[in-house]
């Protein structure tokens, strides 16, 4: 049994690396930490984790590090990286913060404000986006989570970026995310009272931070600089990203390209002609829906793709990438079958 | 006070008609008909209307129309042509279903699947967008009301239609849906277990109805074929509709020809720069608020636009479209304002 | 047109009181004050009031009485009794914390847990549960509005209390509330992520404030010690309360005493024998609807009562109040008809 | 291998049991059947379980039962009694309607309102409450599931009567019940737009169905009879029942009772003195969290119960229920980690 750390225990990501840790056949939970819970059970933190045997929560500086296979860091951006400075350098870690998805630390800062204070651990880090940097992350000794949004865009685009099937000054992303993506933060756009029975765009006009991902990716597979537009909304659900792209390219081409990338894939599923995806259909599991339309438009094409944000866009991501970095299977673990209704 | 007939009382936008109507200080409720459930009283069958005194629901076909000023039918389409064409021809009348919405009956055909039946009626027909079509409304014997998702959409296209201020080939609009605007139908997928929590597209690739009309008025205006892409997706609230669209042009021309459109208007609201609209801030309003961002990439905004399905999408819009038929002052009777949480 | 100040704007029944004296025709709102928002636009506070002409939010401190005829509070209780006690001493006051709704300053501090500090006003306060206190209420200075429970309850027990027709000794009253009772507060039990989609219980075994009001008022009626059992639920929605009650007494003289006490009053509703309410057919109203059942087991009733907590738990009471005390029609301005769907 | 054949697997019951046993490491699906969606992939029917293997649905008339160890019929009520008595007389069945569950055939039709049409099968029928039926269930050959409130309610009240620590003639079940405990029913009061945001009373007055089990099990522990007082409410969540339990009895020998009789148990929880429990925290497990609280009233206590309605309350009870009548270990398979948020 692979021992895991997991750091910063009391988020919704945490919590989510708890329930599908503590049922993976090859892991078990060795250390559970969190800054402002240390001292306390999960189950004052999480009651729904309460018939769960866990170890009390601890102070990050009061790890032992020396029985630790893995660390999986759930920290807020800024907060991980002068964590994981700090963590034993021959320590294989993911960390699901965005301190360490952008490979240049002039865009890390203009994304997101603050300086890089971790350049050295940088270059060792992978780029967590499994399907398509499953040899790296096997071999890292860092790996960077993705964005749960970037995640379900690059599903979509990747391929056909890759394929050169659609015109790349002309990507629209339109996304509709569950408020837990926001995590458990006491803000008041996220009561209940303020989110339940409507829906905003928020981040309007390319600047959500997620966009830095979908820059150096794209760009990089284009080989040019790749910008695209990119809008979120929040919609009243806990769990889910339902991302609608609009493209230009042909319908065959398109559907190819998703299809043969994905035809070997366990957990991303191309659906058939004439179906999108739901979240609903998608949720707690680490799955992918896509859906690909033909528009009436010539030429256009409408592919919509699903995932649960907690799940595939970040802790069952990190289970995945876990697997691969431990010499396990990579769905060991993963067989979370979708909770509807 | 003039007295209005309602059609089709047991639907939805007649529960909103009535809630409007009711206290509506120059008209009266004179009749309510419902086809299957004549003979009961409103409260059996809208248990939250049964402090209003109204009267019992009644056949259409027992409808006295010697005393109306005003019929509004809220039927199914197909229904309501049926209907209307068996009305006084002399009686004005606004009707929300589909069958008036487009000029040409072969266009209604190919949209909607069966004959225009009421050829004789169409002739008649003005198109109820009210702010668009102000005076041929007034003195209209029939008024069209819009689809829900074609007002919100033409809110934000038309008037960048008229100015010519953005690319006619590249208008995508993007809409979050709730579910009242499918009516009180017993379908699977509008039940709470399938619906909450989660969301999905529908009628992808430019297969929704509504396309009828938006290809009709911007075509209209632009003189010239115009064909926007349009998704929408349904989303786990009651009210309210979302639209981002996604459009080709310089942001100030943008802001400028939405700004100076509707400077005017009373209930459609252009927010300050920076800001965009949520459906939790117009629920229940006859209120449109409209945000306009440039997105980072030159030349491109996205505009989000706000409104209630059921009244300024529907109801209101009908009440308001009654008022100018009426030769009330538009804005009587819809100073609702917003229920907030 | 009567001049109304509301103290403590930027709440939810701050919000709730602008939209019903918004509409209210011999009402204006001539005062918005709001401790942290002060000079804000009310927009920025409450972007749904958006449309409406209403005064920039300024501070407590900053308000000039002379002009005003009414003052309503919905500031935090402790925080109430503070700002009360300064305001000038001739004007009439409505407070919807719950600084005076207990008559006896011991019974304050034992369910408050600190100590009233403005008891030269208590002396001058009517208890605000209209139906019960309207002739106290239209010549009190101040009015100490209810808890949105204690209305909630009292709706029921009253009328039974009075007419001696239930056992005292065992009255159950179990409630459903919506979160909006909570106010607009910063707390992890109150976002979406944590509420939505389930239920709890809380303050269980007898220790929710409102109990406070409930002893005081069934014993001032019982003229003895009245002691019941109240268990609060927490359920995901906005607004509304449900609250069944368990009594054990004779289903007709239950039923008679209740409909006898409600007959002739216009917010309050004994539904048809058979019926019993729904917290969705009220919301947004001014309206109590009430349903009276036969147990099984003789001589036991299940009353069950469902109100909008903002509008007749609250901010619809103090405008009914407001009317009362300003010699106004008690019912102007609350032909609020119910928002459904 | 145990080879399982699922009849009815097409409604919410059927799905929960496709997603338990899926995952089970002894049992396999081995058919599926359902009447009117025969000829489907699952997939068709339930689109979350697309990436699952699973056989076509077939016709029940189609099954070949010769390779079956056990049929679980999670079919409507008086259809299941008509299939399963044409099952093989030697194959074991677990039976997830109302059929099976009452002894007498007099009170099935008083509670159902239609004959027992199966009387010969009702002799071999256990009643599969399992933590109080475990040693026959496991050698039972028809399993008759719990009505999903039922279960919750005896959680609380058996251990409570067994001891004699509360008075039988006032017990006063209040439940509050997540909509997927109505199946995939197209019935008005269950569309999003009817349900969401409210909640209300249904089948008040001890009319509910599953009275019938309360009386029949609880007057069995007591020797005598027992009639409680049960109302359940319909709140805006799609899978949980919260049980709220008025039981008059010493705080000590409640709590006592309920903890000497779980403290084995692995899947009650009884939660430490001050807690109670959230639907929320059992959501897709096969837990039940129980609470219990002294009231300020002197011998009164409240015991609040939460489980999910699907899995504890019937499919997760269906399958621990399978594991006991196959002679597997009764938790494997049901390590089900609470889906949160």
């Amino acid at each position: 049994m692979y021992k895991i750390a997991i750091l910063g225990a009391s988020g919704y990501t945490g919590a989510e690396l708890i329930r599908i840790i503590n049922n993976h056949p090859e892991m078990e939970i060795e250390v559970l930490a969190a800054h402002s819970k240390a001292g306390l059970r999960v189950d004052k933190v999480f009651p729904h984790l309460r018939s769960l045997e866990l170890p009390t929560l601890i102070k990050i500086e009061d790890i032992d590090y020396s029985n630790i296979d893995l660390c999986i860091c759930a920290l807020p951006h800024k907060t991980s990286q002068e964590i994981i400075k700090r963590i034993p350098t021959d320590l294989r870690i993911i960390d699901l913060s965005a301190d360490f998805r952008l490979e240049n630390a002039d865009d890390y800062e203009r994304w997101y404000g603050n300086a890089h204070k971790a350049l050295e651990v940088q270059d060792e880090v992978v780029y967590g986006l499994t399907e398509f940097y499953r040899q790296e992350i096997s071999g890292a000794r860092v790996v960077a989570g993705t964005g749960c949004n970037a995640a379900t865009g690059q599903y979509i685009l990747r391929p056909l970026v890759e394929k050169g099937v659609i015109d790349l000054e002309n990507i629209i992303l339109d996304l509709k995310c569950a408020v837990s993506g926001a995590g458990r933060s006491l803000k008041e756009n996220l009561l209940h009272s303020e989110l339940s029975e409507g829906t905003n765009a928020y981040s309007v006009g390319g600047v959500h931070r997620h966009l830095g991902e979908f820059d150096q990716e794209l760009s990089k597979i284009a080989g040019r600089a790749v910008n695209i537009q990119f809008t979120p909304h929040l919609i009243p659900a806990n769990r889910g990203i339902l991302a609608t792209a609009y493209v230009n390219g042909n319908y065959q081409a398109v559907r190819e390209a998703l299809s043969q990338r994905y035809e070997n894939e366990h957990f991303i599923h191309i659906l058939p002609s004439g179906e999108t995806p739901s979240t609903h259909h998608v949720r707690g599991s680490n799955e992918c829906h896509i859906g690909i339309v033909s528009d009436r438009i010539e030429n256009r094409c409408i592919i919509v793709a699903a995932l649960d944000n907690l799940t595939k866009g970040s802790s069952g991501q990190a289970v995945q990438n876990a697997n691969l970095m431990l010499g396990i299977d990579e769905t060991v673990g993963l067989s979370l079958v979708p909770l509807f209704p």
